[in-house]
């Protein structure tokens, strides 16, 4: 049970689906999480009355008392400004347009609040309490839907004049590839994020190339996944070998450039796609190896996020701890 | 003439073929330069007493006494670590091969004393007192026969775990591109250097290609600058204005993916190929923001280096001054 006179800090992870809340130490540790739905089409002020009911919850959960909360950090989807605390727009989250999430959030709870974009969040978490602790120098990817990105150097996130750094996805590296949605041709996202795998896959069956994913899929192209794809590149199936092999080798160019670029002490890969871990990791690791500079390539870690889901919420923690101290 | 209780810096910036001394206020603007050949045959420590004697005449030249310098900073070519101050090799100057560069010049001169990379000493320069003055988070490349880069964010250098961040020119761009120097395809040097400008030239003139430069460099192919095709650009010359175009494109194209990775307020362009200065400056900024997002687009100003060939002394003596203070 929590001391008196420790003190701890809330992480609000907030989702277009879930809202994820957690109470940990001032080491980003948690003690206790807590899962609501969001119910967005209730509008953001209904929205920030369920934080703050989420919050006085898992307090009472975790039995700290408000009065040892230092700080309350909030993850964010979308594009926002961390210094005013405004979020801009919300992809899923109607209603949350030029909204000044942290303000409101620190109104209602009382807790002196921090705002920061989700995925540079749980970049922070790795960092604190995850994959990556104590790494001066790191960058992060998440392969999912897109590809998301995260800087922290110097032990401190790097956000940018307009907290937009870490665009990692949207990297051209072929200028006659596919076209992505940002309007240019080869964007990284379009070679190595799960949506990309997907795609080739189901245009590959379509097609008619023989593949185990026919049958992993119930015969309907539409319904494969990069977890399938990852299940039959295990099984042997020449397709998927074929077409993991070809992301691979896309990925292992982006991580090259950008090793060559930071001289980074460890790169870190979450979303979707780690769920085949060490089926990506181990060729990933091969390939940047033989295209990056050789000191840069010897010195940067390839590694896998390691808090899952709650790298959200411990990073929303982090984000406050770590600003707390400064401001 | 200074005063007596003023403080000043020393910068050093050595070259193959010149060292160049100056004095500076402690805002890095110079009192006086002096340059005098590096005769680096004769071995580092014939080289190490050139750059005490050197230091010593430029403070007498400049009327600054010695208990009025607060540091000395020293721009050096080549793998190096700011860190132990040990020169690990220099291009072009036999014998300084892990040699500790920083205590010699501290243990000759008495003063405190600062290595950097002259890359990275350059772009600290620009920022201190030319181009980029006050700017937060800016980038530097220096487009000359490769293509240096350096990383400033948060008004600080960041120079990786290695002291190797900053390898812009080795971003590949183009999987199926031509070979570069250091083993992979399509990297952004083979495209956008003024090497890789001069090659394209000479291979289309000695296909035949019908061109004002061949006028230009007296009918000998083996003799194009990039100068001259700058001028053959001037002139309307089509095989120049297509190189051009081309060089544009493919600088755009790397510009971009570093302002999408980066967000940073200031883009600073030095090296021999910025001599063209606006007619590379205007469709270069026309290219880069068709290609990046709009928001870090329209923030990364795009311009051209300002303190040319004195970007390197400036820049070692900003090294000591803001290093210096924290030491």
């Amino acid at each position: 049970m929590p001391t008196e006179s420790k003190r701890y800090a809330v992480g609000v992870d907030l989702g277009g689906t879930n809202i994820v809340f957690a109470v940990t130490d001032l080491k980003a540790k948690a003690l206790c999480k807590l899962k609501m739905p969001t119910l967005a089409q209730e509008g953001s002020a209904a929205v920030i009355g369920r934080i703050a009911k989420g919050v006085e919850e898992v307090l009472v959960r975790s039995k700290v008392r408000s009065s040892q909360i230092q700080c309350l950090g909030i993850g964010s989807p979308g594009p926002l400004n961390a210094r005013t605390g405004v979020v801009y727009d919300m992809p899923n989250l109607p209603g949350f347009h030029n909204l000044p999430l942290r303000d409101l959030v620190q109104g209602k709870t009382g807790f002196k609040s921090f705002l920061e974009n989700d995925a540079k969040a749980a970049a922070l978490g790795e960092k604190w309490a995850g994959a990556a602790r104590g790494v001066e120098n790191m960058i992060m990817l998440t392969l999912g839907t897109g590809i998301g990105g995260a800087i922290l150097l110097k032990h401190e996130l790097y956000a940018g004049a307009d907290n937009s750094a870490g665009e990692f996805g949207h990297m051209v590296i072929d200028p006659d590839g596919p076209l992505c949605g940002c309007g240019r041709r080869g964007c990284l996202e379009r070679y190595a994020s799960a949506t990309a795998l997907v795609a080739t896959a189901r245009q590959a069956l379509s097609g008619g190339t023989p593949s185990l994913l026919r049958k992993l899929s119930g015969g309907r192209p539409e319904a494969v996944t990069s977890l399938m794809v990852h299940q039959a590149v295990k099984r042997g199936d020449k397709l998927a070998k074929k077409l993991w092999a070809e992301l691979v080798d896309r990925l292992g160019t982006g991580i090259a450039n950008l090793i060559n670029i930071f001289n980074p002490d460890c790169v870190v890969l979450g979303g979707g796609l780690m769920l085949a871990d060490h089926d990506l990791l181990l060729p990933l690791r091969a390939n940047v190896r033989s295209k990056a500079f050789a000191q840069p390539a010897r010195r940067a870690k390839i590694i896998a996020a390691k808090l899952g889901e709650d790298a959200g919420v411990i990073g929303a923690a982090a984000v406050g701890i770590s600003r707390s101290g400064k401001d």
